[in-house]
């Protein structure tokens, strides 16, 4: 018999493998140090294993880990403060942007990671500024982390009006601070902690600095991530300055390849979303950001037809990626009238494995698979949210997960072999100390927004005024 | 000093009077037997009452309790086996439906009201049947119920296919029977329980059925719950039978007016709904159903410019008011593209006091205010999912409840002045004895349906065995 460090068994298990979910009654699965090493029956395992820790795992779901493929998590703590109006950004969130500073930055960052750990999301892809701080964050909280170094190019005033005015000398700067960031980190604690570089949108960092960002990226092995036709105030600067579209202008630059993981596709039309798949460019769907502030859904039918990988996102908005499962079948059936459209066994696919590959990660992460890395999560089955399971003639534990599940039901999370939450209990963090210096933090920016007058005709400030909020 | 039974204090509170939330900082309520007697600040009420118990409700949202103006209850068990198909009534639905029994209605039942009551939930307008037995539980679970006693006029077969057979004396037969119940059980329980009359759809009873109904109506001041242009299904079968659509028909037979609480509304055009509307008809919308098997938002935004009163119902999907409250609001904004539409107070309105208006009991609940009945909830705000609470210069405690919110977060749920959960523990059932007999009621309707042959090659029999469930 051979000795391993964990057996989780006896689990209705999704190994997400194959094209499907993949999955195994009565299942279980074997870690040794960080990895997998075995995954099959429990009847099996438990013949050929002996374990530290047996985890019984009756009654509960056992999954990969969810992968939050684009957030902003230093961003969580303001939220609730820019929905519900029209130009979002500018009309409600910009000048709560601006009050954030960088020195609070890990804290504000860690209550947004501690919201997903709980909800079972085991990778977050993660815009991170200042970057450092970020990173060591991610050492001490045990997720992994596929860390985007971001940078644009806009002058210290940050107006968001007219053109914007860009500094070629500023954004080269900072360009190559993210590529020493991505030097340091990239693949340190044992390959937990992974680096991309973020040119934040085509628009707000000009021509040149793309031109050196894929020099960057191809010397160094690196993914770019970039938020891309993120909306019509993205396309009228490009339009403005290059005279092109978004995405006719990344194609000129040899952008549209797979080392790129293009953010939103908002305003994307259906054929340019195709063509973009075809190329392998993979897509960072965040359904709950995009239907919040713009009332859309993006293109990710058409993309996903044309064989291109779609990988979810939270954005700045509930951190759950069972949320964004749901909300991304819903809002797609809308889309189309047709019940049928994303199933809840594609969004599922969408959070692992397909979630996984299109982060460039699809060889560590995403599946139960022998050697691949130790992320998963268990989810208990047994309380009215997802009950009562049915294994024949339907099983119906998959669609409850995606239309059902509150993200509570997440009891076990593993990442890379190392259990972060027990029985429902984070070990790695302190949970009151880490949501009371957020709303430390929040409050700061909130006390600064409202000190400033510019900002009491606000929507917002009206609604709040007027008794709506 | 005047004594009250219970004083809950020091809350982020929302009366929910007025047209907006009502918002009162620092807010307390006084509560003697089974309503509220004052609601103000907790520095006022604090001078004014003693109490048996005192609620220090500080860093918790207090809110009206939620209510679901229409759910199955008995349903939910067999949640999970009919979703991410076309024809989901006679393709999946209909097998499991089939195979339900009458004698374990309450077990099935009980289950899903927990699932509602933990996540706020006060009142539910259900669909009851057998309805005796479920009334009875009603009066046990300490729950609001506005109980449908439902009748249809479809032979014993009920086979759902060509022009539904359909038997005017079971018809009769049944809607007496219904009357009955409405005589013994409307305004029991001190109020708590109260009956409306259900045919169950124009399609699924004959006109003579319809105008007894109302005539039954009348005579005891009861409403009338009916689904209403639920889908084409429906549609095909009025044209065929009387060469009218639904709203027409029901035009010509007097039912469009403030008796009806018309439900789904689904395929009804905005000129339908508007109409519905102007006569005083109250609209249920359950956007999670709907969204689900139909892939349609129906149209409540043209029945709301009517003048008209809308409502949330779980329907037979996650029995929270929270998810139905955030795809109403996600929902329009995509069917609109206009991310103003339905903010987060309205949909926050059609849960609370916008909803007990559409239901008939506006004068009982809904709001917090003298004289109502004592039906409320705390929402500790101290977590993850709803943290940090910002109060200036935007409040985002509603938006984070609608976008946020897993139902989870709700700690205190009192209904007619009775603490019915506290500390999200369940006073008045035993949680795992009703789940685990949900459990055993659910195995053996799965049971009955794979022994049957017939339903070998169901779409998601298919789809279990091919590995995409």
């Amino acid at each position: 018999m051979e000795h391993v460090d964990t057996l989780i068994t006896h689990a209705h298990m999704f190994t997400m493998r194959g094209d499907g979910v993949g999955y195994v009654k009565d299942g279980a699965v074997a870690v040794k140090g960080q990895r997998i090493v075995a995954v099959d029956t429990t009847g099996e395992l438990t013949h050929r294993f002996t374990a530290e820790e047996t985890v019984d795992a009756t009654g509960h779901a056992l999954l990969p880990g969810l992968i939050d493929a684009h957030v902003h998590t230093a961003l969580a703590v303001i939220r609730g403060v820019a929905q519900d109006v029209r130009g979002w950004l500018e009309k409600a969130y910009w000048p709560f942007y601006k009050q954030i500073t960088d020195k609070d930055v890990v804290v504000r960052s860690m209550a947004c990671v501690l919201e997903g750990l709980k909800a079972g999301t085991t990778t977050f892809v993660d815009f991170v500024d200042p970057a450092a701080e970020c990173a060591e964050a991610y050492v001490a909280s045990g997720v992994r982390g596929r860390l985007v170094a971001q940078f644009n190019a806009l002058t210290a005033d940050e107006q968001l009006t007219g053109l914007y005015a860009l500094d070629q000398a500023a954004g080269h700067a900072r360009l190559a601070e993210a590529a020493a960031f991505a030097n340091t980190w990239n693949g340190s604690e044992e390959g937990r902690i992974t680096v991309v570089l973020g040119p934040v949108a085509p628009d707000l960092v000009l021509r040149e600095h793309l031109v050196e960002t894929k020099r960057v990226a191809d010397r160094h092995g690196l993914m770019i991530n970039m938020h891309v036709a993120q909306g019509d105030r993205e396309t009228a600067q490009m339009l403005q300055r290059y005279g092109q579209r978004t995405v006719a202008y990344l194609d000129e630059l040899g952008y549209l390849d797979d080392q790129l993981m293009a953010v939103h596709l908002t305003v994307a039309t259906e054929q340019e979303a195709e063509y973009m798949a075809r190329n392998g460019v993979s897509m960072m769907l965040c359904s709950s950001a995009i239907g919040l502030v713009d009332g859309v859904v993006p293109p990710s039918i058409a993309f996903r037809r044309a064989g291109g990988l779609v990988a979810l996102g939270s954005d700045n908005g509930a951190c759950t990626m069972f949320n964004e499962m749901r909300l991304t079948a819903y809002f797609n059936k809308i889309l189309k009238a047709d019940p049928t459209v994303m199933p809840a066994w594609e969004v599922m696919r969408m959070a692992t494995i397909d979630g996984a590959r299109a982060i460039g990660l699809g060889d560590q992460i995403g599946s139960l698979e022998v050697g691949k890395q130790a992320d998963l999560i268990t989810v208990d089955l047994s309380g009215a949210s997802l009950g009562p399971v049915l294994g024949e003639p339907v099983r119906n534990i998959i669609p409850n997960l995606v239309y059902s599940a509150r993200g509570t039901e997440v009891r076990m999370v593993m990442v890379a072999g190392r259990v972060l939450m027990r029985d429902g209990e984070v070990l790695t963090m302190d949970e009151r100390s880490v949501l009371d210096d957020a709303r430390d933090a929040a409050q700061a920016i909130a006390d600064r927004v409202a000190a400033n007058p510019a900002h009491r005709d606000l929507v917002l400030v009206s609604a709040t005024k007027d008794g709506r909020l």
